[in-house]
């Protein structure tokens, strides 16, 4: 195992050590139990945004902490669950009066922890709603998960959602808001290479040289199927079919359409394959209005891409174009 | 060789198109010969930033083509040097009347043909300076240059520069400018892989499962030396000590610190990099006014950091917090 760590327990204290240092201006953190709060936390009478899950899927959530954006981040150990006390503290520090909107990537133990944080904040007298994403089409249950899997979608509904709790928008419309967005996109990812989880020591699962897994999941669960390499235009569209086909998406629609890199891919290799997506996406005669091309939601230092395409109306691209100022996305500022 | 490409051939021409279709708001791109444009220029008064490279250690350069940094980029195919007629037909393209600096990397291909498309431009009666960066503290000569080679210091130059130039700053005290910011900035990187150039189809070297390579270039070009793998806080020793001593670096002075990934390493593993560089920095009496943590100049999928310092002054850091609007680097806008 090749990283630069220190050791496998210390990983996630000392990273976020060394993103408090990076970003005094946008955040703090807390090391009993872990989590991230924007700097001028709590901001009174706005609703405050909770997400977490995982690490390994740097920058999110951690990086998506400021204004506009998301209020707290709670990281659990590398691919793990962050435990209820993590959203409960967390929770806590970022309430601002105008309750906390949870955003939740569908992984059981996410669900479940998420689930009991919120009723240990409703016991504080905070109103909490919760909004979940599961829209990888990938597979329809997995490893962890009953349903589909959060994956990409998650980037785009933390910024939306984000702009809208800026700009005051009460909490039971922030919610209608996140759930209509959970079901106006849909993802879907590929894998060259695994990854190796620190703890672990080993890649968690081995392809051949001429191979790579399809529909892959964003702890190197298996996807749809695995089969031989191929150039990045038939990759692309292996992809882009599922995800255009499910919604399904119309013609007419216009959308926001995001290439992630899974952590260990070039920038180089993410253009090429947006390139690709944006040409399907146009012969199925959608209408780009936004795109992001970068690695945003990783799996470590996997070799792979995903793509989501989210379906938007004005409101959406509005608080889209918002300012942003976290680690990660900043705009506008 | 497994990347997300179509054909060896196509990387760059297909990475240019994504590019172009991803961030229309921020640059044109010509293909013959290729080079990349903000979507302004040419901008009256205002001197032009030209630079470029080889391709391959994307965001650099085309990422920082925008306002507030550079006005063209030329980028050559995978890790070889831009032809003189790209930095020419660029540099008519851009030229505002105000002349144009070229930044140049220490490659002796670069070298020479930033010098002869110079000549070309003069020719045309415009004015042109060029400033170098050889930053890299690593070999005083290598496989690719005579001196030291430009590495991470070129992207703090970009925009420092890119603010000068936008702030109305005339040609040559940009040119002084950017020879001081040469004298005060030092690097070095390593890696724990290499990578494979697309026509090579295979790595550039081999690194056994407990080796690193401490010095190493952005082209998979030898380093200081071969070295049994060490805990990320030994690497940033490594790196930092050599660098702050090339300098020097002295107690008190104010620094910007730049820890970059090398294009396969995750973002969680370079904050844990961060974490003991700005401990080193701080050791050495040294205050980090600023701070970049990412992948801004990379070599393909290699897995590796390096780290840059560069002293400050007022001015520095005024044009270091000035609006940049580019597809890599963005804020105040």
């Amino acid at each position: 195992m090749k990283k630069l760590i220190n050791s496998p327990e210390d990983v996630v204290r000392e990273a976020l050590e060394g993103m408090e240092l990076a970003h005094p201006n946008h955040l703090r953190v807390s090391y009993e139990p872990f989590y991230i709060v924007r700097k001028d936390a709590p901001v009174k009478g706005k609703v405050a945004l909770v997400s977490g899950g995982g690490s390994g899927h740097e920058p999110m959530h951690g990086g998506f902490v400021g204004m506009g954006m998301l209020s707290a981040a709670c990281p659990g150990h590398v691919f793990t669950s962050p435990t209820p006390d993590q959203m409960f503290e967390a929770g806590k520090v970022v309430s601002g009066g105008a309750g906390i909107l949870q955003i939740v990537k569908n992984y059981t133990g996410d669900v479940m922890n998420f689930e009991l944080a919120a009723e240990m904040l409703k016991e504080e007298g905070i109103a909490v709603e919760t909004v979940m994403t599961d829209d990888d089409v990938a597979v329809e249950d997995s490893l962890y998960t009953a349903g589909r899997r959060g994956v990409g979608l998650t980037i785009l509904m933390e910024k939306i959602l984000g702009a809208a709790a800026e700009k005051g928008m009460p909490l039971k419309d922030i919610k209608a808001l996140g759930d209509k967005i959970r079901k106006s996109g849909r993802s879907m990812g590929m894998a060259l290479t695994a990854c190796t989880v620190p703890h672990a020591g080993k890649p968690s699962f081995e392809l051949a040289e001429n191979e790579m897994e399809v529909g892959i999941g964003i702890h190197g669960e298996p996807g749809r199927r695995r089969v031989p390499m191929a150039p990045a235009d038939q990759i692309t569209e292996m992809l882009m079919e599922p995800v255009l086909t499910d919604l399904p998406f119309n013609k007419g629609d216009t959308i926001i359409l995001f290439v992630n890199g899974m952590g260990g891919t070039p920038l180089i290799e993410l253009y090429i394959v947006y390139r690709k997506a944006a040409a399907i996406a146009e012969k199925h005669g959608l209408k780009i209005a936004r795109c992001l091309v970068g690695s945003y939601i990783t799996s470590l230092e996997m070799a792979g891409a995903s793509v989501t395409a989210l379906r938007v109306d004005d409101q959406m691209l509005q608080l889209w174009d918002a300012p942003v100022n976290t680690p990660a996305l900043r705009w506008g500022v």
